[in-house]
């Protein structure tokens, strides 16, 4: 069955050791640290935006069936697993809507983190509001 | 260095031909199709829901340097790619978040599709809104 590969744009960068279960509940700050190759793509993201990062949840463990079915740490009941944003998932993706603090060269300093330090970061994209039709 | 690989969830289906830039604005309907093996963990999506769907840019070329910088069809004016949501990318990762409009069996019905039909799925996950802190 295809595969597809992706490799690591950048990573996280963070002192916090504890980190809270969602970026929605998080005012952790952090770095997004972007190889320098990449840093033009970086010229239009700046203080105050809101950025949608996609990245790894590279410490999780290969996915089992029985995870299709969880309970979320802040919920009293399961939930399918893509109703949840578990880090239990058939392909470990993650993502967090982030505010931007300031970017100086290839780093973006970052709040609302709930990514360990290390966490590999697969693409940065503009957060983009769902707006009913016709508004 | 290091990859990571992801094999799709499923796969979009649809009888459009031409879509919309962007699934902000688009009203294209079409059916997100799961592996057999994936069903259950579509219990709690019902009709109404938003999801965040992260796909592959399956037909995009690999990515080249001149591509950091790039102009955005609806803009007169460039952008860093990493402030677009184009296709070239240094990952071709994708993301839409689209209206349910009915699940049956292995089959999310959709709104709002911009993918072509095949596009392969990478993960599905609740459409959670940014809110400024305290709200």
């Amino acid at each position: 069955m295809k595969e597809y590969k992706f490799k690591p744009i950048g990573y996280v960068k963070t002192k916090a050791e504890s980190l809270p279960r969602h970026w929605s509940v998080s005012d952790v700050e952090g770095e997004i640290v972007i190889k320098p190759e990449y840093q033009p793509g970086l010229r239009d993201i700046k203080a105050g935006d809101k950025i949608v990062v996609i990245f790894c949840f590279h410490k999780s463990p290969a996915f089992s069936p029985e995870k299709l079915i969880q309970k979320p740490p802040h919920l009293n009941e399961t939930r399918g697993v893509f109703s949840t944003c578990s880090p239990h998932r058939p392909n470990p993706i993650g993502l967090s809507v982030l505010e931007v603090i300031d970017v100086r060269d290839n780093i973006i300093k970052v709040r609302r983190l709930d990514m360990y330090d290390g966490t590999p970061i697969l693409d940065i994209k503009p957060y983009i509001e769902y707006k009913p039709e016709g508004e």
